[in-house]
């Protein structure tokens, strides 16, 4: 390494996953700070998990904030895919990506939706980064996560984020027992997310499987025009079910009493 | 209840604590997108931990947007607290707080720092204003607790917010402990926080229990100019020590090996 390194910045984007692209300049900045889309607009080396969708972000940045530099000329490296099993991708592959940093230049980091390293790949690159002390920045910006805890009115002085359930309907109905157990010895919410078109099949589990007492809380499309939170308990699910869009990205948020 | 009720709009604030209030417009556009910002500055009632920092921020507010209404005409409830030992506030007092958005006037939530209803009081309100078939919308904006996470580079697929350790010299130790066995067992990230002023002692504590290979990140002053995150195993803590400031809220994270 020669002299300093340059900053890794933790850049947030939206939670519509690139959808209300029509509304872009409208949405960007009614979900994104200022800051974040300053920083952006000047960085020419990214790292992210699509370079594809980060070409559209940036076309977006550059309706609200011109970029630095023509698009074809900033150099977008993805994140290394790990191998099936293995939590992180290998460490050469990190320092490829770390390297415009070591050499100086500013670097940014983002994923496909919200906070990079949240509930997405990334943070191993964010600790490969502190390892080589680079200085890393978390720009600020939204979280679907904790938008939707928020909006829940579940207990929000703990809680945690357990990620996917299973997809075979036997494993994750003993997964959903086990979380409203961890919940009610704890007092902690549970947050999981799944994939959109499996929305309506987890919220049937749900609604069949926890205890009618247990609190029940679904975000959809947060922070998008069409956002809505139904917070009730799973009787109440039961007596008066809703349909769940197969298409939107979902956050699910149980409390046990 | 006549007619529609009003909404109740989870409004962000910055994370500074209305610290950096020379700086007031740069800063409220750096940290919060301009949706929230276009909605306080309608909203003639709110909901507050506290009302004189409510108004501080909608001073903040109009000098980006302008309030649709004179300062002295909006009226700013304060959240009831909780008698001691008590996790909510009771029932009549939050329906109270209500009662301007069941009389069909949409209403704001705000908390002292980030997003309301996390990590503070205003659960209880939200869980109420379900109850009651007030929509709710959480508006996008920054968490400190998440920023923390990101910049931690440490697990943001499995993670627990676990909020205060105990004061007491013996029962923080065995919380310590504690956290990072259920770290190690869950591979899970434990966030929590500390009063400023006991940030020294706190990182002190964790220094000297933490196993050498477990990492501790901790983050300060996040989403302000003199921003840091530190994230390093605690036998490197232990080599290499960090004075923490002692009147800047941060954020620790530990993620056990």
């Amino acid at each position: 390494m020669t002299g300093r390194p340059g900053t890794l910045y933790l850049v947030p984007n939206t939670l519509d996953f690139g959808i209300a692209a029509a509304d872009a300049p409208a949405l960007l900045t009614d979900t994104l700070p200022l800051q974040g889309l300053h920083i952006a607009a000047r960085l020419a080396h990214w790292v992210a998990e699509n370079a594809k969708s980060t070409r559209a972000f940036l076309k977006r940045v550059d309706q609200v904030v011109p970029l630095a530099q023509p698009l074809q000329q900033i150099v977008i490296e993805e994140l290394p895919r790990p191998p099936k099993g293995a939590r992180v991708a290998a460490p050469p592959d990190l320092r490829r990506c770390l390297a415009p940093a070591l050499a100086g230049h500013d670097l940014g980091l983002i994923s496909e939706a919200g906070l990079p390293a949240v509930a997405d790949p990334g943070a191993a690159l964010v600790e490969a980064a502190h390892a080589a002390s680079i200085p890393v920045v978390a720009l600020p910006g939204p979280s679907a996560l904790l938008l939707a805890l928020a909006a829940s009115g579940l207990n929000g002085q703990s809680f945690a984020f357990v990620g996917y359930l299973p997809v075979e309907a036997a494993a994750r109905d003993t997964r959903i027992r086990e979380l409203e157990a961890t919940s009610r010895r704890l007092g902690q919410t549970q947050l999981f997310i799944e994939t959109p078109y499996r929305n309506p099949a987890l919220l049937a589990a749900l609604t069949a499987q926890l205890k009618g007492d247990t609190r029940l809380s679904v975000s959809c499309a947060l922070a998008t025009p069409e956002a809505f939170t139904r917070s009730d308990s799973a009787a109440g699910w039961r007596q008066t079910p809703t349909v769940l869009p197969a298409d939107r990205p979902a956050v699910f948020a149980l409390l046990a009493r």
